[in-house]
């Protein structure tokens, strides 16, 4: 099997996972064999991942992208979007947050870094308990945090300065997709008028949705919640849920802090590849 | 040790456990050995478990009580709620529910037992996993479940047509103290106009609240968490919280089916020991 | 055919309509023939009428309230009701009201009479076009009306200081069962903090709703909205809904104006028998 | 009476109706005869209908599109409207309508056409009863109607899930003008998080509501409503209302599926002319 | 001039000022002259002063009650709701308050007296500037008082635990009359769930509203907004609006702490001769 | 010292004031000494008003501007405004304006000198009392006004069918900076559905905030509210507050009447040097 291949397996069985590790790795496959076969075998490899398809396309439109260029992009967005939501925390606030995201985690470093004095509240995230990956790495860089089971969210919340979350995706009517329980949290930050900051790589926007078509929800497995049920149990396990933009304070992205409507026009007038 | 310092061990180190269970043995405790004193040391055990304090100051009111009037008092509840509950649902119905509460399972089994086809959908309930109990039980008897993790609640509510839920405690300003998460999802079930119904004993009533005493929430240990929390992370683990009776259709008591307010006149006229 | 078997009869096919009227028949069916067949009977000719039922209950419980006293009962309530509403309406104001309710009307009346200078904005209320009866029953005598399709209602509410409706049935969660359209609107005063006064005689109180008895809405026929459907639509004619209670500002009976609990516990303890 | 002439009555007389018809009217009417003071007769003839005067300024701006071009567009974005708008439905759902609108219907025969499985719930919109022609356009080429009146909009919303509804001109404020009741509707269905999505030709934008120009309400005849009031009653009969952005998940354009504000920005930069 | 006719004097023309001690000017009156005639002067000089017209109706109904039953009534009401109230007071909180209320300062005494940390915030209350007076009242022992613009209300509430005010009257439908601005900040308590509990005797209370009397609201002299407003520009001194119930948390109250419903169900109880 | 000088001292110790009066100003200064050294120096003189930043780099961009081009931008911005919102008042409306704004006064000018009859109702604003001002100068050409202390905004906003204010500085997330209340009274606007303007030239928009800085509100001294308040007693007196983009109906610009997200876009492509 040659390496272009190798690479597309890797992403087919998903041992190459995470929106930035799976967009830069066909990034790399299309600096072994470029060519138009090559986008679409990579593009119908993951057609529901925009990052993927942002980034073939984004090469795909112009030829001297292939390569630094276009591997730089997630690096160089991801010091940005810290940058600039480090400048949303001041001393003494309490960020709270919910799953795991690379973003967020950026942010809170950057401000870390920065000698800012802040606590960082969170969820555990069930089933998969990302959240405990979240809490694990913050404390070790010194963040002191505190942690909940997710269904005592609406009480952290109101303590909470600010409330941070990631995206899988990004719609053309604004809508965010992300971890279940995303937008019932938002819900309640709202409510509170607690800004509420999705934090994103612009490549997460899908632009197909402009069409019409609806972003899926991912169900997984019963296993990740309850090993063996009993009969006449369903378990329902969806992964994600749409966020309301009306819930979205804004979208930190390297392009800026901008509503989610401002968000989408500054994508498509600085990428007008995604499309 | 004679039998009743043998119970009041018992209720002590929770090997008696349950609102209801509690009150029962206090009453068999007095069964044994009445008097002042022993009223004082029963109260003494758990001075805020309002269940136990009012079944002692019903018997203390009228020492006919002591004995079956006491012990019934739960029997007798326990299926009047059941018969009242049960007609709240029907054919095609989804009830949503949180946690384990035996006058929920009650209404749910006497629904069943008229025939009555609905579905049942429910959380986990982090830490403890009660929600697992609550869907074995009603999935032993036939009833189709639907088993969600708590975040997840809000997708669950939207579909479902009731909200059933149970109380540790009712304050006199109408509030309901219950599993946390509860007034979250008491929340999302308000703003899409589902019925949210309280099912309880009326003995849950605590009287004490009366005068401005503020019921306290009881903060449990970490490790039902998180065995073990790396460090820097606090574990915050809020056993219940206050459900604001403006989220709460009407509470299904013994009495009836009534809005808290009326619920609490009830409770005043029909058992004034309960003071 | 006897005089009480014509009046069960009148009552049965719907010849005498309107749950006062068919209440007072029923009175004055039981003092041609008394006795517990009879009440029987008469319940049985509407079940889910509370009215009828109420009246039939006071006469039953105490034989000297046969004739005159339950005769009167609802002029008199009648008279008081009009008496209260209209110390609500002030010069200036503008009222609205949706169908056609005999209580409204009373106090609009009430408050032409003591010299008020107000106007009357109301719905045509289709199917039946109930609205229309209003607005000429009340442009007769001299108060100005305006006149608008129902699905202007929010437009016509906006402008409106007061909105006025009556009930078929008060459940004893506060809920009023009353014309289809009146939650939608009860929605739309809140919003813009229009009180929204319930004005009925407190016998529309259904005492079964206490133990969990769904008060059921009554489908209409089809031909009511439109003649002859084509094939594949079905017309939805529901001829009621429940208004929340906290949508309801008060209701105002012969009791007073209370909000909807207090107007429930003053019905409990003036009328010890509706039950 | 030439040509020209003869359309220009036809528009001012009504004879020719409908945004749509009268632009390609105007379009057909600027063949016959061009020219400054043909187009400034045009406009003349309904100065606040603005797909009549964009489709005449998109003319004007470039004469190559005086035929075909700017005949063409309208059945071209009919064909997007209802391509973008039929994969927002899915199976088994319920889309509810008010009123009658092209681009709502193109949009249901192009899914029913595709093969989806769903439910049409709507008004009968009174006066004019435009719901029945939508009832039985829908329910002729096979798809399951329900049909209400307009006060029973609140409980038909509560169980579907999309609701679609045409536009007579969107402002610059992202107000769409639209049939009275619609932001009733739109209002119910924000509260219960039911999507409304406005469909219209993107040259309803009316231009001129950019600076501060209030887009008229029109005020129909008496007679529509109610054929001989009474004395004193004055019929309100207006035809439209605003629809406040904040209540529009969406507009469907043949530009794609965008929030309001994204939607006029998409107009500002597809269609420069129309200004 | 006699005695009595002195102190109806002193009432009238406002030389005795406050509720409660015109109320108690009014028993000692009666026990100078008693009889119906008294009684009918001293209620006509405050008839829309519900604290005189209950003490003078509560001496009226039993004789014995003239003298120091009814003067103490109001030291042992002042008592008892500074001891409930207190219970609501936790270390750490801020308490927000509007005006100057003689039972919010006993509460706050109360709770400094018994050791509690907490803050005060408050506005200053234009035009009169009263908040001065609570400021200073509270700074005076020792509490800490941060002082805000009444336009600042709403960013000070957001840091409040706790929202206290007092009472003018309070009326059949739960709503309580207060200094202007309450029901404004009521409102912005509510949205962020921060309780709002009105302090009061419940001696306060109006039973003439039972009737559908409306509280009138004063309005007061031009001078104290502005002392040479130039021509054209009217004065709107009102100096109270009506607080709605579903906005106040609980009335404490000598009776407890209760939800504006049980309050009022409780003075009819308590007090029968409230009528 | 210099002419240049000389202004710049005076910008620095206030004695020219007013963000557009500041930007006039900084133009002239550069008339006099252009180049790097005098940009640079005129912006540190008030880093965080954004009037005179855009101004000065209006000017840097393009050297044709330093003149009248610049100076003029003012004056025109200002006629266009007055133009735009005088067309959004109709006869017989009621306009409410908290604090004293340039923009809307033009606005009320301009409506007056158009014929129009509106009555102005407004706030005092304390502690500076600029609604005095305001009500003064509107009362001096004829225009009805009617004058409240600030608590009583919610009362008088109630009656209103506009809501303006002016702007200190609008942020990239749409935020509008301004006068402490201003948040408060357009949520109640909000909850009324009376529409909220935002009146200000563009050049109010900070470029700075679209990278997650912050635009820090000033903190006054407490002699402004409270000449010798006692010990333990904080004045805090914040001058503004930030008012979230979705209560803002519209931001009437020299641009034109758009939403909040519209008139960032605008400002960025209209004036691509305001980055």
């Amino acid at each position: 099997m040659d390496k272009f291949a190798e690479i597309c397996k890797k992403i087919k069985n998903m041992e190459i996972r995470g929106a930035e590790e799976v967009a830069k790795a066909a990034v790399r496959a299309l600096m072994i064999k470029s060519g138009e076969n090559s986008v679409k075998k990579l593009v119908s490899l993951r057609p529901t991942e925009p990052c993927l398809v942002n980034a073939v396309n984004f090469v795909k439109s112009d030829p001297k992208r292939l390569g630094p260029v276009a591997l730089n992009h997630f690096t160089e967005a991801d010091k940005k979007i810290a940058e600039y939501g480090a400048k949303t925390i001041e001393d003494g606030m309490i960020v709270f947050t919910h799953c795991h995201s690379t973003n967020v985690m950026g942010i809170l470093k950057e401000a870390k870094r920065q000698g800012k004095k802040f606590e960082l509240h969170n969820t555990e995230t069930r089933p998969l308990l990302q959240g405990r990956i979240t809490a694990k790495e913050m404390a070790s860089i010194g963040i002191k945090v505190k942690h909940y089971v997710d269904s005592a969210a609406r009480f952290a919340l109101k303590k909470a300065d600010l409330f941070f979350f990631g995206a899988d995706a990004v719609t053309t009517e604004g809508k965010v997709i992300n971890k279940i329980g995303t937008e019932m949290f938002a819900e309640i930050a709202d409510k509170y008028d607690i800004p509420a900051y999705c934090c994103t790589d612009s490549w997460k926007y899908d632009p197909k949705t402009v069409f019409g078509f609806m972003e899926p929800i991912e169900s997984r497995g019963a296993k990740e919640v309850w090993d063996k049920p009993p009969k006449n149990v369903e378990i329902v396990n969806l992964a994600f849920e749409r966020v309301d933009p009306k819930l979205i304070t804004a979208i930190i992205s390297e392009l800026g802090v901008y509503s989610p409507d401002l968000f989408l026009d500054g994508v498509k007038t600085t990428y007008p590849f995604l499309r």
